[in-house]
């Protein structure tokens, strides 16, 4: 079979990459190929590969060369961020919902109707004034978001569900948790130090903490990521139920509980690098984020949340230790 | 002020032009011009007022035109109807959801954020396999659109929200129920009986009947409608509370009382011209409505239901006899 991922040079999409070649099928076929496209080249490692082909270039500029291919699978990750998205609205909305669109109509021209994943966002919720977050998010819970990247991920979740029920593809909505311990550096994103209050200290520098310590989040590893979104394209329709997006499973944690499980796997010398400071506008935005849901539907799927954030941070170590075997 | 109604020329569209003719202001300022764009040109009565500027041609050709205009309020009721879009997918999605994208961009690049009324439909509401609708929806209920129609309308709710949210335009998301008794000819519509049961005796000619009589519907007529459109433009913000969409109030009978009603008003012999005749295919279309609303919301902006479906049935005569004065 022919895989497709788009952003499949990104943090995520490589990642779903690797792992798709080392499992070699996906939903009991043989994977074959393996495109990735992307505005820049997937890492060395993964080109390397016989079975992977990189196409380069914005995915929008894709559109008549993809229709001409046929993929059996798809992973629609390419997406400009959130941050972006609020700054250049037209470049959010050409990004994220021209181009799904546009791969959307590759497909259907293509005329296979293959297995479609979205990686949609836990970002599509926010407070409206009139509907307040519920306590407890569920997949019937009405999504009012309260960013472009939000509306335009809700909405492209609406036009999988519709592609799908006309038959041109067999989509399945899947809504990406906060991915923590991201490796690199930190970025621009309201989040980003939900990663670097964690990586920072582990590599030695400091970090700063701007939200109070009983912030509540929602969480999910890179690898529990990597396992809903491969579990949701291998799915049978019938298993989904409906078409309405699965909320992945997250594990909420306080930010103070993050530091702890820090603590007991790192020690108190690497937690110390952390300096609180607060900064009332991400403490605003990050406190507005949902960081509970009820689960019984991803458990329905067999997936499950991370145990404990002691099992993150164990995670990120083992994979900071792969990539680099020389380093403590 | 300037005010923009798109589909100007259509049955709601000249009905509330009519309407706002008269009463000659909006949100406590005089109406100095109307202008309707629609395929073809408004009724005559329309072009004899000297506010009125009819712009006729697709809507979606009129963006460069629209966007050098400076409009203090719009509604936006142009749209192809449901069975026109699961019929032809692209064109729904070009008449639904790129002109009313490109109606949102050149109000944008006018640059003074109207008033804005997305004239939305209870057509998202459907019942997906995970989700069957509930006993009664409220305007919390996560719609699962089961339609292209309903799509293309939540979606383009999603963007008058953002719109809304960014400052582009101060936009209003309001869902109509099916209007009954419209006038004209029976139409391919699903919905058409619900009007043609009562429209068609009443003139003199049969009419069928395709559902079981205990079947359910949610209902407004005409000028509730229009009542529901002009109460949602003049609201404040504050009003409002949020920027989801409102459920216009429906009255919630059963066909078998509609009936009973037009025998009420015009009696037996009229009733007597409607035949019971099962079709299975309507039948389970109208059954997956949903017909019954939770009204709390719009009753806090003061709109309420038809009282009765006999008043519905006197609305549509009265009209009738105000149109042709001679007709008995």
């Amino acid at each position: 079979m022919r895989v497709l991922v788009t952003g499949g040079a990104g943090f995520l999409g490589a990642r779903l990459a690797r792992h798709l070649l080392l499992k070699g099928h996906l939903a009991a076929e043989a994977i074959d190929e393996l495109v990735l496209t992307d505005l820049t080249p997937p890492p060395a490692d993964l080109l390397t590969d016989a079975r992977v082909r990189a196409l380069t270039g914005a995915l929008l500029a894709q559109r008549e060369a993809l229709s001409r291919e046929s993929f059996h699978a798809v992973f629609h990750l390419a997406a400009a961020v959130s941050a972006e998205c609020e700054t250049d609205f037209d470049l959010g909305m050409r990004s994220n919902l021209d181009s799904t669109r546009a791969l959307l109509d590759s497909l259907r021209a293509s005329g296979n109707a293959p297995r479609f994943v979205l990686a949609s966002s836990v970002a599509v919720f926010g407070s409206d004034p009139y509907l307040p977050m519920p306590p407890v998010i569920r997949d019937e819970t009405l999504p009012t978001p309260q960013s472009s990247y939000g509306i335009q991920k809700f909405i492209a979740e609406q036009l999988v569900a519709d592609y799908t029920r006309k038959g041109f593809i067999d989509g399945r909505n899947v809504r990406l948790m906060t991915v923590v311990v991201r490796p690199g550096r930190p970025n621009g994103a309201a989040s980003s130090f939900l990663s670097g209050i964690i990586r920072e200290p582990v590599n030695g520098h400091e970090a700063v903490c701007p939200v109070p310590l009983e912030t509540r989040v929602a969480l999910a590893s890179p690898s529990r990521t990597i396992e809903g979104l491969i579990r949701m394209a291998e799915a049978a329709r019938a298993e989904l139920g409906g078409r309405t997006a699965v909320n992945l499973p997250a594990l909420t944690v306080s930010v103070g509980e993050m530091l702890d499980a820090l603590e007991t796997v790192c020690g108190a010398q690497t937690r110390a690098r952390v300096r609180l400071e607060h900064d009332a506008v991400i403490a605003r935005i990050v406190g507005g984020w949902p960081a509970a849901f009820d689960l019984s539907r991803a458990a329905r799927l067999g997936l499950a949340p991370n145990p404990d954030f002691i099992s993150i941070v164990r995670e990120f170590l083992a994979e900071r230790a792969a990539e680099a075997p020389g380093r403590s």
